[in-house]
C-alpha cells in the first residue's frame, strides 16, 4: 500500500484547515480524519468536509448532530459501545451519519473487544445507522523503530481486526499511522499525519519522509563560550517525547520560554542570531502555536494558520 | 517577607488578563512581571499596566518602543548584554522605559555575570536609561522539595545579587519564585506565580497553597475493570515534569487526546462520567487552554480566558 486515495490523512497532526487545503491540491486528498469535534467542524467549515471520520469516539451528541445536518459532506464517527452508538444515533436524527466500529488491537484505549465487534454492529444497524466497517489502530506499533517488530506486532494487530471485521463487514477497514503505513496490505485505508511535518522520535524509523517542520527562535543571550539561550522553551515544544533537539549545537535544558545550549564544537552565536529546533513529538508541538510560516528556499512564502487547536 | 506589595505576580504562569484582573482586585496588586512581549502588550491593552516588568530580554525594539509609546503606566524590562541595553535605548526614543540589569544567580540561562552588571548599568545611564536595580533569578533552586537546600542555595544566589546591586545601585531588587517566596529577606520583591494555580511538582515542597487548577475530561471509553480512556491528553498537559495525576486513580499513560488510567481499587466509571487530572506543571498546562473555568462550591461562577497566549 502507498499513500494516494488509500492515505486518509490525519488532522490532528497539523490542525490547520490551510495545511489541509494543500493536501486536498497537491495531494488530491478529499478524504481526512480528525481527533476532536473541533477538527471535524472546522474541516467541515472550511469546504474539506466531503468525507471526514472522526477516529475517535464523542459523547457531543448534539455538535455531531449539527454538523451532519449542515450537510457539508459524508460524516463517519468511530463507536466502541453502548453508549456511543446512542451518541451517534442521536445525532444521525439531524442528518446522514455512518459508523466504523473500533476495535482494540494491542493498545490500551479506546476500541471494544474483537469478540464485541458484531454486537455493536448489529445494535447500530438496528437503529438505522449505516456501519462502514471497522477501524483499529495499532498505537502500540508505529513508534518502535525496530521494523521487524513492527510487522510481526502489526500482523498479531491486524488478526483481531480480522475477527471483528469477519462479525461487522462493511468496505471500510481503517487502520495504521506514519510508522506503519506501508506495511499494510489487508487495511483499506491509513490514517497517517506525522509523515508530513515529522519529529525527532518518526526520524528515528528511517522512514523515506523529510524533516519539515521546524521552530526557528532568536537568541537572546550568549555566555561567552559556555551557553546561549534561545526564546522558545516549554511552551513551544511537546515534551512527552524528550526535548528538542537544538541543530548543529547541544541542549542544556528548557523552560518555560527559553532554550539553553553549548556550542557544540562550533563558533559562539551573537545576540539576535537565528536557531533552528526540532521537536521530539510534532502533534502537541503544533498545538503550541497559532501559525506555521511556509518556508521556500529561504523565503517565507505563505502562512499557515493552526486553527483547529483546542475542542 | 510575605505576600503583597513585595510580591510580583508572574503572568507567564496563567497567561490571562481576567486572572490578572481579579489580583488586581482581590489582591491589590498593580504590579505584575511577564515572560513575553505579547503578556506586556496584553496587559496594558487590558488596563493592567501600571507597572509591568518584562522579566525577560528582548530584541523587539519596535513592540517595546510601540508599548512605552502607547503610555499605559510604567514599563521595565531586564538586559543583560550590550545588545540588549541597546534595544531598550531605543525604545525609550519613544517613550519612558527603566531597565533592571538582569544578573545570572546561578541558573545557566539568562543574566549577565556578577562582576558585568555595574558595566552594564554605567553603558544604559550614559545612554538615558533609568536604572531602577537588579533583577536575579534563582530557577534552579526553586523547585527542589528541600527546603534546607533551597535556603542554602537562595543564599548563594543572593550574594552574587548583592555583589552586582553594589555596582549597579537603585531600589529594585527583584528574585525569587513560588519555592522561595517566604526564604527572601533581602530582594525588594518576589517574581512568582504558580502559586497562583499550582501542580504536582510544586506540591512537593509542602507550600501553603492549595492545588487550583484542574483539567476536568470527559470519560469516553470504558474496558472491563481494566482501564477507561479520558478525553484529555498530551495537548492539554504540559508534561515537561512528567505525566499528570489522575485523581483517586492510577494513570497508565497519555496520548495525543487521550488518558487512559487504572481504577486503583475503586469501582469501575461509566462512559460519560467527569474525571479530574493535576498537570505536573502548571505553565506550559495554561498554554495548551484557550479558557478557564472558574468553579466555586460545584458551580462554574465564571470563564477566564487565556488570552496572553503565543508571543
Amino acid at each position: 500500500m502507498r499513500p494516494g486515495r488509500s492515505l486518509r490523512p490525519h488532522v490532528k497532526a497539523f490542525k490547520s484547515t490551510e495545511l489541509a487545503r494543500h493536501l486536498a491540491g497537491r495531494g488530491n486528498h478529499q478524504a481526512f480524519c480528525c481527533a476532536t469535534m473541533r477538527e471535524m467542524e472546522g474541516m467541515a467549515d472550511a469546504g474539506l468536509g466531503d468525507d471526514l471520520l472522526l477516529a475517535n469516539e464523542t459523547l457531543a451528541a448534539d455538535r455531531l448532530g449539527n454538523l451532519v445536518a449542515a450537510g457539508t459532506g459524508r460524516i463517519t464517527v468511530a463507536v466502541d459501545s453502548d453508549e456511543t452508538v446512542a451518541v451517534a444515533v442521536a445525532a444521525a436524527r439531524r442528518g446522514p451519519l455512518a459508523v466504523l466500529i473500533d476495535v482494540n488491537v494491542g493498545l490500551p484505549r479506546c476500541g471494544c473487544r474483537p469478540d464485541d465487534a458484531g454486537r455493536l454492529a448489529v445494535r447500530a444497524r438496528a437503529a438505522g445507522l449505516e456501519v462502514r466497517g471497522v477501524m483499529g489502530y495499532e498505537g502500540h506499533v508505529v513508534g518502535n523503530p525496530d521494523r521487524t517488530w513492527r510487522i510481526e506486532q502489526m500482523s498479531d494487530s491486524m488478526s483481531m481486526l480480522r475477527v471483528a471485521h469477519d462479525a461487522v463487514g462493511g468496505d471500510v477497514i481503517s487502520a495504521g499511522g506514519t510508522g506503519t503505513y506501508d506495511l499494510h496490505d489487508w487495511a483499506t485505508e491509513v490514517q497517517a499525519g506525522s509523515y508530513l511535518l515529522m519529529d525527532t522520535a518518526y526520524q528515528q524509523l528511517g522512514l523515506p519522509f523529510r524533516q519539515a517542520l521546524f521552530v526557528e527562535a532568536t537568541i537572546i543571550s550568549v555566555h561567552g563560550d559556555e551557553w546561549a539561550v534561545a526564546d522558545a522553551g516549554l511552551k513551544s515544544f511537546g515534551m512527552d517525547h524528550g526535548a528538542p533537539t537544538v541543530l548543529d549545537r547541544e541542549l542544556f535544558f528548557s523552560s518555560d520560554e527559553h532554550t539553553t545550549f553549548g556550542f557544540a564544537d562550533s563558533p559562539a552565536p551573537a545576540v539576535g542570531d537565528r536557531v533552528r529546533m526540532v521537536p521530539a513529538h510534532v502533534d502537541p508541538t503544533v498545538a503550541y502555536h497559532e501559525r506555521m510560516l511556509v518556508v521556500s528556499d529561504g523565503d517565507v512564502v505563505d502562512e499557515w494558520r493552526v486553527d483547529l487547536r483546542n475542542w
